[in-house]
């Protein structure tokens, strides 16, 4: 490694506060506490898929760091660990500072420690590898959902979608509404309180990373078995969006944002019907948004009302998990 | 993700030995055997700075593993899960099929489970992250290298380098030798068995990958303090490599190879001067060379010997770690 590239290594030591051993050797080490077992899931982001190339630098860095926590999340594991690699085409030390202090601020907001990582020249890319502890079999995942459970999801949907499409240019948004969007889509919030909260609750877990059809019929897939074919249905004008999009609910791009949009890092996950009191209540505590938008049943099917019409969805780009 | 990157993700899914939940849900679980440490470490290798574009997939495959499988060998630690990230400019399937064949021969050979990953569109760039298992307190690092300890070098140096200088058009290598050092070069073997046995033995380690006199200065730096200034003096003649490569020791492009050429992936270790006949027997056992090629001293420097008299080298382009 070059001088200039062992500079880059002073942006991304900082002193750790869960680990053994940090930066700077072979490995780091880490002790997973007694009891416990340790999640682990890595994201790659790269220029010109993930984000454009005059993306803000501090941006890139919270949201590479806030995708990988929100996995955690989604598991009901607590984030504690990192390691990051970059590739970068030069050691641009101001691109460099914003960054790291993106990735350092997410890293600090949720008490992740940077343990390791790896910098070398090329295309813009970035990958880490997120670390959390769960108690031995408190994960929860994607396959146990039960016919009859209640779908939730967390805050809002659409916004981070229907950000992108105005950078794009497929869009029009209006100003005040665009700044809410913006923030959604470079800035996402990681519910991990939520997640914490949901070890006792729910019954099976995602992110919405990739969109809400997406990511509930992964839900869908993975809960089904051979004697159990489980289905949903979903109500549109239920899934909570801001104002201004819901007076735009019938308009196809928006229907597009809000159930196929990806990049909300909202949770989507499925309770028993005697948890929505619980549920409730969690909500208010973690002064966020929980709301009830449909069932699981066994139709192996993902089906969608409108102000009880039957939507069809195959406008948007959908394509069935079966 | 699309269609066609899905299919990609049928390449890197296989069973499992060491994991409670492999790749498939928004995170990977496992457990960590009592009375250990996690050792964790990353990588990231990119086309055009890590190897040719027209690398042999199956090669690239081995070698995104191997290395970091090296890094567990150099703490002493067990590798046992490793995550895998690809940028990939298309889904190329005789190239993925070549790669996950490389990577998954150098997992099975260290018994190591594929846990999580990413697949993405972009230039080619790979990312592993690799997980093993230490006992509490046993993990080898840099910074505990001892006055008067012997330095050791498993295998012997060089290869790699001279087989990239060929390749390169700068070097003419004979045709015999040069396919044992393309060997080295793209199939590097981490030195597993190695590692774990020089938990008990040596006080400092490091796995060779950026050449002999950067990653023993790492030793140094590491293990110096306010009252001891640690340094080292190599014999160079000790060093093990090819016999028609010493035959031309006194070349500067040779020495440059053995002593600063990277990517031979073999340990350089210290320890006291009473390991030697313990290291004589593992060297049998292991079948593989152990070489004393030097002694830590105080002198912080590091100074290399050819046939009893000093070399300069400061034309290897080696900046002194002080």
């Amino acid at each position: 490694m070059s001088a200039e590239f062992s500079l880059i290594n002073q942006y991304f030591t900082r002193p750790t506060s869960n680990t053994v051993l940090g930066i700077g050797d072979d490995a780091a080490l880490l002790q997973v506490a007694a009891g416990n077992q340790l999640a682990i899931s890595t994201d790659m982001s790269v220029v010109g898929t993930h984000f454009f190339p005059d993306a803000a630098p501090y941006d890139i860095g919270w949201k590479s760091l806030a995708v990988n926590i929100s996995d955690m999340a989604a598991m009901g594991a607590n984030p504690k660990w990192a390691t990051l690699s970059i590739a970068l085409p030069d050691a641009n030390e101001a691109w460099l500072a914003a960054f790291s202090t993106g990735f350092f601020d997410c890293a600090n907001a949720f008490n992740v420690d940077l343990i390791g990582g790896d910098t070398t020249r090329g295309t813009l890319a970035i990958n880490v590898t997120i670390m959390g502890e769960v108690p031995i079999g408190k994960a929860i995942t994607r396959g146990n959902a039960q016919l009859g459970d209640d779908i939730w999801i967390s805050g809002s949907l659409g916004q981070a979608a229907l950000g992108l499409g105005h950078l794009q240019g497929n869009m029009v948004m209006e100003k005040d509404v665009l700044s809410t969007c913006l923030l959604s889509l470079h800035h996402p919030q990681p519910r991990i309180s939520l997640g914490l909260a949901l070890r006792e609750i729910a019954n099976s877990c995602i992110d919405i990373s990739d969109g809400l059809l997406a990511d509930l019929s992964h839900i869908l897939k993975a809960s089904s078995s051979t004697t159990s074919n489980k289905g949903a249905t979903l109500a549109l004008d239920k899934i909570p969006c801001l104002a201004s999009v819901k007076a735009r609910i019938q308009e196809p791009s928006i229907q597009q944002a809000i159930l196929a949009g990806g990049d909300d890092y909202e949770l989507c996950f499925t309770a028993a019907p005697n948890q929505r009191d619980t549920l409730s209540k969690l909500a208010e505590q973690l002064d966020l948004a929980l709301t009830r938008i449909g069932t699981i049943n066994e139709s192996g099917k993902l089906s969608i009302i409108l102000n009880d019409e039957p939507l069809n969805i195959t406008h948007l780009g959908y394509e069935h998990f079966a």
